[in-house]
């Protein structure tokens, strides 16, 4: 059928799990049946594993070698939830092979990476997706559109901060996360690519920043240790970093994230601020936005809390009453939504390889601006926006 | 196969979608295979629109007359989503068919409508289960877990209010749930259900109540009258209701609803008293509750404002990491997961029709007391809890 | 000179300390000379404790004996911050030697008390007003002139909570606020009363209403009991208090009050609705409040949090900047001020004895209704407002 | 007396009201009588007006000329409410004649200047105070107290905010706040100096730092041209600016204002993390702030909201009951009672000019850091804290 979308899922774990629910739910959601998007494929890194886990997550078939999956001429879409590091071999495999990508984030572990990949998928003619499903939220999407709007103005400022503590307490053991050969920077591949993401997505083009980074627990104890329990590993990459930025319209803002914040589990906020207007969002209040705006009586003037409802992008595929709250797999479910409705349709997947190319360009400005202590400036990849 | 569960939907309107979301959410995070819990017909008002809804939801078969569905032997369970007024009928005859019965809130129009079915399922021997699915929420099933550890101390005061404001513009026509005759009661049916059974779940038997209800908007214009524009409608139930509780366990409470309250969407609040703490929660934040635990060091005494993570009841089915937020839709994922779990393994489900017959009792109580000026003696029809 | 008021206080404890510090406060904001508005003379209950607390206050002159203040030549206002209920026979005596009286609330312990000084005061011709402070607060000011606009519409419901935990730890010793001889009623009367002027001063007057109280905690230790560690005195009033309110005009409450609520500090809040909008407010952020107004464009509808600010009732007095927030104290300033220019402009000041009165009539109603489980209807002491 | 103190004030515009109503609420809440502490003379521009304000204000005497003020014999300490660009001259003067000095923030509008009046001050030995009034909040203070006891571990991380919107609109008229010969920097000196000295008091010496500016709006009109409607004036200071700090004890940390920020009143905020625990405060909500402490049960951690009280410091001077909120001339009162305490009985006062000075050094090498697009090496002048 020319409506059908084949996927072929890589990897089973944490992502793969919510992509797992996110298929199902935008099916349910969006009302595309079980025979247009179908769950074909799982790879894991052993046929057990994957035949258990393509069975629990409703997959019709597996194998224990995503190398076959690439290959296979049933598939039309590779979903790539394997760990950030396999991300480029996956990816070029299944783009020679004519698939389409759908690739989790950080693309790539380095600029280069995402560029050769990048290249690689735009010759070959093939759809790429990248997972940064937080601006599929209703709620950034309205802001996003509130901006276009021109409801706030001109964008003067923002401020980002995505912070989370699953790395407060220095006695979680040391791991792969933490070494630059498997995981690149810390908390900046980790939540950063996120927050840089939205920041462009949002306000647009950066020109320039100026970065600093932190190993706040420079050691940290080696798990399962059974010779020696005092040995420590030295961690690597950063958990806290800093960035100002400059954008190409003329706005400054800040960047933060941090893997040591106590007390912040999904602490993915901003604030922006515009000639008209400001905007607040936090991601641990997902279904709501803060909003002031100038020009209202003085004596009733405030930040209003909108609570998403069906007035708002998306949301009415998942309910019809305002305020009754979307949550984190909701966001995923809209992804899978766009994945499945760009691909059949033809139409441009948002934000694609280049895209994501951009933000890890950003990344590696971010590691020389801090090695060489001064300001960078930045390469822009994906072109005006 | 011994473990599967085959559904016949009954509606596919708001609540039949919602249902439709849930059974695919409820099988990826739960992990149940489409082999065991099997959506399997659907009934709507013609066998046009039921086809065609059953193709969008995901359900195999279809049917126009609901009639045919409760009397297919494939059909394991009969879930109702069609108007309040026809639950009765529906599954009284689900229930002379052997089916399992799920069926929306509330259960009934009458105490004695809600008994009489009660009677009918329990006389079969079959299972059933009623939607009130804001006690499925993790939050609120953690909260139930700290009453029950003792955590709270005992508790003394119940608050509680659900309030909408989708009948707060006057203009907002007339409709049949303005009617005794097709909704009963008003705010008192559509939210008040929640909010009583909410407080028998959490706190226990409520033994005595004083009520007072209130039509805010007398008429409403009719919609289309093309005769007489300025037509209107006699609205007959209340639009605000307030009830005063005595709990059997000597706590006290107050109850509220409205759906005539400016600016509450989804506003289902309540706090808790204990002799050792309190816990507030709101459903328009449905992912958090506040907490105030006794006996702390005096000066970092407060409210904690605790996020909802995978320490906390089914939540890490949806998510690994804290923080990120489940959905309205997420509750109704847990209700399916009950329904199939109790079905298949033969356990008890909650709340069941006698469960749901006690909150029948009670809104019966309400009317009584509201035309009597006074309080009245609640029959504890499901006995001690 | 024509406008000089001297003060005559009786009382130094918590109530008299805030008075004191109200004084110098209003005359500072407010631009009084300490020429115009005099702290003239503290009465305590010996000479020597007088002595001290008005060398600490900042009186001039003291006295052992109430009596000798109030029968002063010199002294123009009598202002009361002994114990409940020594009011009656301090404001009698007052009012017989022609004193304006400025008492704190609640202004007696009984509705015939009450009743009482209010024809004494009104037959003398002397100016009364009591300490309803909550009122003052720049925030609630501007809440009653949005109603009085009409910008809330016909307002519809209010509901509000006064609740605090002073008592909610079991182990505080029994005390004279638990005998009804010398405290009345309990929560009612300590936080209630402040609720009920609230509720009459915003929506306008109850004519009926149907409550329930309760004791929680039986028993509490005797302090200091040397001979018996075990002993414990016998609580006599209310830890927890409800109330259903039918407004005349048309409008439903709840008001509720607890003294036993873990985490509630100062916990005044109240939600407003109406047919064109909704307020919330809330003690423990006294310089904000919420506000929904219906009509915006349904994207980007929502409460707003409105910081007070010098567009709103008597802020710019304090402060010319907007969000500087005002304290507990400041809202007492604003009373003096209003007492201070009542008394020398010949205006009325508000709430006068007759105003409290009516305080006093709904609270002895409430118990009434508890005591025959019935709604009572309540006399309109004060007419119409 | 030995302990009496008289204060001469120059200026009575906004900070100048803001001391008056401070003095009196300072000696109402700490009980120091008016003997002790003395508004004795106030100097404005002219004769009249200082006459005027003095009656109103609450000073015995008045000048037309602030040199005359300083310089009379009766004086003790010289309160500097006077424009920034004028606290120089004054101060030199001041410690010239061997007065104590307490000046408003920013101390002076260069490090240069503002290292010159600390060393005259210190070769005077006399006593100084800086106006930095958000340090003496009881929330602050605590918030110190709990950095000291160890509470949150080490410090990590710093992100402090103050933002307002007094400039948001581009139409508020050009004014000497623009320009800056008579203000220095824009949002930096005003609201930026507040935010490095509370950075520099919690978490102790910045040692490096890199910066940016901005000017929103370049041009502003020109208020009553009579001429020329159109005339703008060019503005010449930062309306935001932003900076990334280094802290001697290795903590990072980023601050930022901005002048332009709709929606913001008083809006400083700061998120302080540790290696055991975060806090959380902001002024627009100055009685509380919330506290995550690690180690707790996983099940009920999250960010605790606590309520200042009489537990925390200073609070019990203005209210005995938890919860019942200060307000910003508080601050402030606090701020006087350190004056009065520290000069009368000899003990060191907090901040001094030395410490301000040190905040001039960090503003000054934030213009260097941008002007020379790079990081800074912050100079010690204070010592070690």
């Amino acid at each position: 059928m020319s409506k059908q979308l084949r996927v072929g899922m890589v990897g089973s774990g944490y992502m793969g799990k919510a992509h797992a629910i996110a298929y199902r739910n935008a099916m349910a959601a969006f009302e595309i049946s079980n025979q247009s998007l179908i769950c074909d494929m799982l790879a894991d890194a052993t046929p057990e594993l994957a035949k258990q886990k393509a069975a629990e997550l409703g997959f019709h078939r597996s194998t224990g070698d995503w190398k076959e999956l690439v290959a296979d001429p049933q598939i039309d879409v590779v979903d790539i939830c394997a760990p950030n590091f396999l991300h480029k071999d996956i990816a070029l495999a299944a783009i020679a092979s004519g698939k389409h990508v759908y690739s989790e984030k950080p693309l790539a572990l380095s600029a280069a990476d995402a560029k050769l990949m990048t290249e690689a998928a735009e010759a070959a003619g093939v759809k790429t997706l990248v997972g940064f499903n937080y601006i599929k939220n209703p709620t950034v999407q309205f802001i996003k559109q509130l901006i276009e709007r021109g409801e706030l103005g001109d964008i003067v400022h923002f401020r980002g901060v995505f912070n989370e503590d699953y790395l407060a307490d220095a006695a979680v053991p040391f791991s792969w996360r933490l070494q630059k050969e498997f995981a690149g920077t810390g908390s900046l591949n980790d939540l950063g690519s996120h927050l840089v993401q939205l920041a462009l997505h949002l306000v647009g083009p950066i020109s320039a920043l100026c970065a600093d980074l932190k190993i706040v627990h420079q050691q940290r104890p080696l798990e399962a240790s059974a010779t020696n329990s005092m040995a420590k590993g030295q961690v690597e990459n950063d958990d806290q970093a800093h960035m100002m930025v400059r954008f190409s319209n003329g706005a400054q803002g800040t960047l933060e994230t941090s893997r040591v914040a106590w007390g912040r589990k999904n602490g993915l906020s901003f604030e922006l601020t515009g000639t008209k207007g400001s905007v607040v969002f936090d991601q641990e209040s997902l279904s709501e936005f803060s909003l002031y705006l100038s020009g209202e009586q003085p004596d009733v003037q405030g930040f209003k809390r909108v609570l998403v409802g069906p007035e708002h992008p998306d949301y009415a595929a998942f309910c019809v009453s305002a305020g009754h709250g979307l949550g984190f797999n909701d966001m995923k479910a809209v992804e899978i939504r766009d994945l499945y409705e760009g691909i059949v349709h033809g139409q441009a997947l948002w934000p694609d390889f280049r895209a994501a190319a951009q933000v890890n360009v950003i990344l590696d400005d971010v590691l020389k601006s801090y090695e060489g202590n001064a300001w960078v400036k930045v390469e822009q990849y994906d072109g005006d926006q």
